[in-house]
C-alpha cells in the first residue's frame, strides 16, 4: 500500500511564530501523501480572555459551553487553520483546511452527560472518520489540514481533542494507506527527566509504558497522548513517533511507540 | 455544458437565525451542481466591538488592518463558514467550506496603495479563480461554500468582497459549466421604491441601469452589486438574478439582470 504520513502539531507550535514557520517549511518539503492536524489552545484562551469570558472548568477539565464553542470554532477552524493553509500554499504544498464538518470528514457524538456535562465536546467513534472521502481528496493531490472542530451530522459543531483526531485519522485511513503518525511538539520526545531536554526515551512499548507510569516519569498531559499512540498502533497504524517540531525531517529523532 | 448554480448570501441573511435556516433547507434541496458564497459583515463588527477594536474607516470605506484581518478570518472562514457547512450537512448536502487559500482556489493581489491604503484587502484579477481545482471538487460531488477570505499565494490572507468573489467564480467557472448566479438578500429584488417591498423591478439591462442610476433609484450599496452582475453577464455568465433569500426556489421572483 501507498504510504501516508499524518503529523499533529500542538498549540504551542502554532502560537510560536518562528517555530511554526520553520515547521511549515519542513512539512511542505516532505514527499508523498500527508495530512496535518493542529491544535491552537492558547490562542483560544487569549481570545476568551480578551472577550471577558472565563473558562469554565470542572475537575480540571475545560467545559465547552456555547460561547467557548464559538471561540474555538473561530480560532481553530478560522484563524489558525487558514494561517497554516496560506503559509503551506506559499511553500508549494497544496493544502486544504478542513473541519470535520467539511465534506463530512469526521462525524462525532456529543459527549454523553454522566457526572459532568462537558458541553459541546465531540467524542470519536469507530465510524467517525470518513476515510473514503479523505482518500478522494488525497487522490486529487491535496494535503488536508485538520482543525480540531468536528460535527455530529445534525448541524451541531463539536470541540474535539486534536491528539484523538490525529490517531483516529491514522486508524481510519489505514484501510487505504500504510499510515505513520508523528506527534510534534516543543520537546524532543518523551523525556526521562522533565528538566533535561536531552533525556529522550528512544522507544516505549506497552510494557515499559506501564512501568514509566508507575514511576511517575510519564504523567499528566503525556498520558492521553501516549494512550492515543498505543491505540493507533493496536488498530493498524504502522508507526507512531513523538518528537520536536524542528526534528520533523530527522528520522532518528524523538520517541518511537511500539507494541 | 452542465449547469452550475452559484448563490451568494449577504451578512444579513447569515445573521438572521430563522432566515438562514430556511435558506439552508431551500439551498440543500436545489438539484445539480452548486456553490454558495457568503458574507458575514455584522458578526465581524460585533466581535470587533466586543474586543474594543474601533473599525478604521477612510472616506466611508473600511480599512483591513492586521487586527481586522484576524477578526474577519475568524468570523467569515471560521464561525460563519463552519456553521453553514454543518447545517447543510445536516440537510444532506455534502458541503465543504473553503477560503481562497484552501486548495489555492482564489488567489488575489493586495490592493495597491494609491491615495488610500486599504490594508489587507485582496483584489480579484482575471486569473484569480482556480477553475480547474474547483471543478475537481464539484466532480467529487462536493458543494463548495466560500467565505470572503482569499490569499496572495505568498502566505498572506486577504479580505475580499463577497459579491465580487461570487461574480469572479461564476465567470471563472463558465469555462467548465453554464453558470447562473443568484444574489440573495433580505429584499425581494432591486426595488423601484426603497420603502415598497413589492416594487421589484423585474428586469434591468445596461440601458435601463444607466437611467435608474441617473434617477437615483439605484444608489449606494446596490451599485457595486449590479456592477458585479453586469460584469459577470459580459464575461460569459448565463444569468444573474437578485432576489430574497426566501425566494431561492421561485424562478420568477426577483430582478433579472440582462445585457
Amino acid at each position: 500500500m501507498e504510504q501516508l504520513l499524518l503529523v499533529k502539531i500542538g498549540g504551542n507550535v502554532v502560537e510560536d511564530e518562528q517555530l511554526l514557520r520553520r515547521f511549515i517549511t519542513s512539512f511542505a518539503q516532505l514527499e508523498g501523501k500527508k495530512i496535518l492536524i493542529h491544535g491552537g489552545g492558547k490562542m483560544a484562551s487569549k481570545l476568551a480572555q480578551d472577550l471577558g469570558i472565563t473558562p469554565k472548568m470542572v475537575e480540571g477539565r475545560r467545559i465547552t459551553d456555547e460561547e467557548t464553542l464559538k471561540i474555538v470554532t473561530m480560532v481553530y477552524a478560522g484563524l489558525a487553520n487558514k494561517k497554516i493553509v496560506s503559509l503551506l500554499q506559499a511553500e508549494g504544498c497544496d493544502a486544504i483546511g478542513l473541519s470535520g464538518a467539511d465534506a463530512n470528514t469526521i462525524q462525532t457524538i456529543k459527549r454523553p452527560v454522566r457526572i459532568i456535562d462537558y458541553g459541546f465536546a465531540g467524542d470519536i467513534t469507530p465510524t467517525s472518520v470518513n476515510g473514503k472521502r479523505i482518500h478522494s481528496l488525497l487522490q486529487l493531490g491535496l494535503c488536508p489540514i485538520f482543525s480540531a472542530i468536528t460535527h455530529n451530522g445534525e448541524g451541531q459543531l463539536l470541540n474535539t481533542n486534536a491528539d484523538t483526531i490525529a490517531s483516529a485519522l491514522a486508524i481510519g485511513l489505514s484501510a487505504f494507506y500504510d499510515t505513520s503518525l508523528i506527534y510534534c511538539f516543543e520537546k524532543k520526545g518523551v523525556l526521562a527527566h522533565v528538566e533535561d531536554e536531552n533525556s529522550v526515551i528512544s522507544t516505549i512499548n506497552l510494557h515499559s509504558y506501564q512501568q514509566l507510569k508507575e514511576d511517575r516519569i510519564i504523567a499528566d498531559g503525556m498520558i492521553p497522548k501516549l494512550d492515543n499512540a498505543f491505540d493507533a498502533i493496536a488498530k493498524g497504524v504502522k508507526q507512531v513517533i513523538i518528537k520536536h517540531a524542528d526534528d520533523l525531517q530527522i528520522p532518528t529523532a524523538g520517541t518511537v511507540i511500539m507494541e
